[in-house]
Parts: structure tokens; sequence; C-alpha cells
């Protein structure tokens, strides 16, 4: 297209790369970048490469954290012998929000998909497999996507895990609270029934 | 939320004050753009910074461009006595896609709100009037959107001009190429029958 300037082509090319912004919002985004006062467009890019240049891996969980260790991994009151399996860190802070769960992470960075090229090496497995053996943990509990893909890493890494006699848990599939029967796909369903519980 | 690291906290903040994105998303862009390669990270903010130092105003028309005249402006073919009143850039992008346009365009920047405090001089109109002045202007054709903004600024704008004997047009409102009259509002609907032509 060559209606804008080259600039403004290029600068729309690149948001239309990132995820979730189509063509449409991409030009909204860059003609709010040009309109927006310099000192905070200075101020948007300045915190993308600060944060790009920051934010590493924790070395025992492998969460995005600005510290050589992450603050849940650092804290002491956690019970380090109880690992939750995660695909990524939102995963990780949406089971943070619940307030529930008091032992630690270990997040993959990905699930395991062979339709796009991702092996098990790909992601986080080895470190995990790795940690357990180093460690001294009690229970792994898969908490992957409910996907084809968090499925069958959850199958694969339980495999991995069993003979070495550590206790592996995935979390239960069912009705979301507040959920209609109605609207629910028949799988959900099934697995509802599969996993009822004696009240 | 004290789930992230800080750095991750402030792009995330950054990321969600854009237009269109909001927080769900703005954590998703900001893990892909940590994510991202080193040196596409610093394309992107490359890109936004050149787009931001380089594009201006056209100092005819007032689009967005990097030269001191746009293209459309300096094109010696088009019909520099039809000037096309149109919303901001991607308005006029979108008219010189259709490919049907001749003449040269005003970019207004916005148009009267006083909802949200946007009267007639945070807008381009009196570069408007000093530049019907200016030159010799035939026709004024009015292309804010068909919204009560956009209405009243055609409004205002036409009331200034018609003393000068410029000659001031409206884009036909009506029914659009393709549309069901079943799902179009009413006033739709009048404006289609009141603007309707002999066959």
């Amino acid at each position: 297209m060559d209606l804008y300037s080259g600039y403004i082509n290029k600068l729309v090319e690149e948001l239309a790369a990132l995820p979730g912004i189509g063509n449409k919002s991409a030009q909204r985004l860059a003609f709010h970048l040009i309109n927006m006062p310099e000192d905070k467009v200075k101020r948007l890019t300045q915190t993308i490469a600060d944060a790009k240049a920051n934010v590493r891996y924790c070395s025992e969980c492998y969460t995005l954290t600005d510290q050589e260790i992450c603050p849940v991994c650092a804290n002491e009151k956690r019970d380090h012998a109880t690992i939750m399996v995660v695909e990524n860190t939102r995963d990780l802070a949406a089971y943070e929000k619940t307030g529930k769960y008091q032992g630690v992470y270990h997040v993959l960075h990905g699930a395991i998909s062979p339709m796009i090229g991702i092996g098990p090496g790909e992601i986080k497995i080895k470190e995990l497999v790795e940690r357990c053996a180093r460690e001294d943990v009690h229970e792994v509990i898969l908490a992957t996507n409910s996907s084809l893909e968090g499925e069958t890493t959850a199958m694969y890494i339980s495999k991995l895990l069993k003979p070495a006699g550590i206790r592996v848990t995935r979390i239960a599939s069912g009705v979301p609270v507040g959920g209609d029967l109605e609207y629910i796909d028949e799988v959900t369903l099934g697995r509802a029934l599969d996993g009822r519980v004696e009240l």
C-alpha cells in the first residue's frame, strides 16, 4: 500500500506482525503512536527495551522474572516439594491469583505440538526431569491447558516422572463454575461425569 | 498485580494504554515482546521512533507524510480545485483505494465533539478556510463520517465556506452496497429514501 509514507507502512507492517493485531488495528495503532507526544513514545520504546533486557528465566522454575530466583521460588514458606507444571508465566499468574496454591511452579514455555514443530526438546521438560531428580519432590501437578497439546504434554511428562516414584497428578477437568450445562461441549460434560466426586 | 516482575508490569501498563488493547491482550503482547529475538525488538522500537521522528503534516493538506508535500498534493495531474475534507489519514487512504477520486484532500485530524472537548479550534478547520481563500477552489466535498460528530463538523464547515461562494457538497448517505435492507437502521433507510436518484 503506497497510500501512506514509507515510515508509516513499515510501522504498520511491524505492528501487524504482533499476535492478535490485524492490519486494521495495526493502522489504528500506528497513527495513534505517531500522534502521541514524543516523550510518551520514548517511554514506551524504552519500556519495551528495558523489559527485553532485564527479564530472564528464574533459574529454578523458568518463569519470567527480573531476579535470579523468582519471588515464588525464593519464598521459604512455600512448599518446595510440590511442583505445579504450567505452560507459561500467565498461567502461573492465573493460579497465583486464586491464592489457593502453596507449592512452587515449573514453567514449560509451551506445549508439545508436532503440528507446529514443537517437540519435547523445545520446551523446559528436560529441566523439570533434572529438577525432580535433584530435589526432594513429592508431587508434580500437571496444570497444562485442557487442549490437545496440553493433554499430550501432560501425558508425556507423566510417563517420564512416574517411573521415578514421584506422585504425578492432573488438575480436574469439568464444568466451569457458573457454566450453563446447555452450552458446554460434550467432551467437557463427559469429563465432568468421569470425574464426579462423592458428596 | 505483583505476580510479574516490575519490568513486565510496567510494559503491560504501557501497552494497555494503547487504543483497542485491553489488559489481557497487553499481557499477551508483553510476553510476546519479551520472548521475541533481541534484534526484532530493536527493529520494532526503532521503527516506532523513526515513524515518530520523520512523519509530519503535509503543508498543503495536513495528511501525515514523510515529505514536505504529500504525494497527492505534489501530483500535478490531480484536480487541485476540488478538495475532499476527511477526518483522518486513514479515511484519505480509504478513498484513495477506490481509485475514483481525482481531486486533492484536506485532513482535519478529528471532528467537532463537544462531549470530549474538541471544538472547531482543535482540528484543522481554520487551515481549510485559509486554504480556500488562498487557492482557486471550485468545490469542497465534505467526507467526514456519518456520525453525530462528522455531521456536525460538515455543517459547521459548510456554513463557513458557502458565504465565500464555494460549492460545498456532502458525500451521499444511504444503503451500503451489498447491505440487506432488513438489517439497516431507520435513519439510514430514511436517508436512502431522501437521497433517491432518477433512473
